[in-house]
């Protein structure tokens, strides 16, 4: 782990800069209401529908600032990253809107309709052994040969900025809220929605939600330090990932807590959220509204915003379909 | 079946007095775009989305513009209809917001879910015999009882008017197209779209969709003269429902055509429609871009608008599923 002072901590400036530079490139998502969810939460609930994103998932944001801040000759040489998950496809789709390649490193043994995934985005896949020694081993390879520029999937300054132009989005389109709810997994979007409103709104709580069974964050924040767990098992398969050292600080710096819920919880509220307010999203995107579910007396009479991050679903294996 | 003279044809001034009388009611639905299906089809696509509708689906647009429409000493009485699907649930919506009964005769045999749904909704539902002969029955001994305004789901000139909003919104949304599809069942949606479009964009070519193994308005276009089947069978379960007088009427004189898709190509459609547009709707929805995908030279460079009809789908029983 590096030390703080190493760090490049972006600034709520690099976010206006990212938004700038990726605007033409990302949509503006809408925040869409649902008054069923309303009255069974008691909360005034505004649901940022990043599902509906380019590429799916929010990450868009991050991998497009990512690229295209890069100058032409870094450019040229193509970007890389290893992710089998929503970084690798919109990294992918960034670096075809620039025209350069994108190197993804990824286990022989992911799903194919992953790689294709990746593929129908314009990634070249490198395939690694399903081991951390082999995909560093691999990834330091396709780097040496193509001089690609490593994108972080979150623990890069760039990728936060990115990150963070939802929440400004999102506060114009509402007129503001007063508790800001958002999934964490690595904590590129808890870190991107730290940076925005804690400069532009800072009395608004943000209370990030993660499932039980990968609660190192919720760990972490009350430690006091980063406790990183080996292969967790959720069903909110975008959270399994640890916090990094940029994102801690974020997360120790501005999160005002960490609420969690169980595997069930999630898939009901997943489930609710398909069935009323008629949107496909994934499984960590139902993280959120599980808990505010469950702590209804703290969101009750409050204005509170819920990033819905993704919507890159298999829809051949829904968890609520058993076996 | 009653004489053309007996009609009462709705006219476009129907459809903006029941759009100014239902719109504290309704959500005026976003229209969404996909560049993917741009890309498949060759087209550009202009999806108007009623499954985000109140209570999930188009028909609350025809049966608020009825509920609403009452004297007060006729609401007084409630409002019945004998339905199990989406009309029942947007009957019951409207009767609610008005504050008045909505008594729904459904089978004893219908899913209990269906019931739960209208229930939930407010609707009073009286079970019948899963038969013709025992619906009838039940029926008018509820309205012999309670006096309520019979509401027909599409043979009812208040309904037509009402969907006939949807198009309305719809033009002043994108500006016009070449072509407008949507599902036909028994017709109440296309006839809406008829008659809005007839007065205000007359160029625009309307084409209905219809599942092949329920192709009675197709046969009904082709034969001139309706033709209704005896319960088919298609995953397309809105659309199962024939055409009657009021309905044919629009559908004889102002449809361009009538295209007809396979199971399979409505369930892959309605399965891409998910996966990338990432909105959750019904199978009948599904029709219209099926219909497209497998005319793509007919609808290749031109504008055309898709009405996605609703979303009340049961999660747990989707059609890709196998047993």
């Amino acid at each position: 782990m590096k030390d703080l002072p190493e760090m490049h901590i972006p600034t709520y400036d690099d976010v206006l800069a990212a938004h700038e530079r990726i605007a033409p490139h990302i949509h503006r998502t809408p925040v869409l209401t649902s008054s069923f969810l309303n009255e069974l939460t008691g909360a005034q609930l505004f649901f940022k529908c990043e599902n509906f994103q380019k590429a799916g998932a929010f990450k868009v944001r991050g991998a497009s600032n990512a690229v295209f801040g890069l100058s032409d000759a870094d450019a040229a040489r193509g970007v890389a990253t290893h992710s089998s998950g929503n970084h690798a496809l919109s990294l992918s789709y960034a670096a075809g809107r620039r025209g350069i390649p994108c190197h993804v490193v990824m286990p022989r043994t992911a799903p194919e309709a992953k790689k294709a995934a990746v593929r129908g985005y314009g990634g070249i896949i490198t395939e690694c052994e399903p081991s951390t020694s082999s995909r560093e081993a691999v990834f330091a390879e396709v780097q040496a040969r193509t001089g690609a520029e490593f994108v972080h999937p979150y623990n890069d300054p760039r990728v936060i900025a990115g990150q963070g132009t939802c929440s400004r989005e999102f506060m114009e389109q509402t007129g503001g809220v007063d508790i800001m709810v958002a999934p964490i997994g690595g904590g590129g979007m808890i870190s991107g929605t730290c940076l925005t409103l804690s400069h532009i709104a800072p009395e608004v709580q943000i209370i990030a939600a993660e499932p039980e069974q990968a609660d190192d964050a919720f760990r972490s924040f009350k430690a006091g330090h980063i406790i990183a767990d080996d292969a967790p098992e959720t069903v909110a398969d975008g959270l399994k990932v640890p916090l990094k050292e940029l994102t801690w600080h974020f997360v120790k710096t501005h999160v005002t807590d960490i609420l969690t819920a169980s595997e069930e919880e999630i898939i009901d509220a997943m489930k609710l959220t398909w069935a009323r307010m008629k949107i496909v999203m994934e499984p960590s995107c139902a993280v959120p509204l599980a808990t505010i579910l469950k702590n209804r007396e703290r969101f009750a009479g409050k204005r509170v915003g819920v990033i819905i991050t993704g919507g890159n679903v298999d829809l051949d294996k829904l968890p609520w379909f058993k076996g």
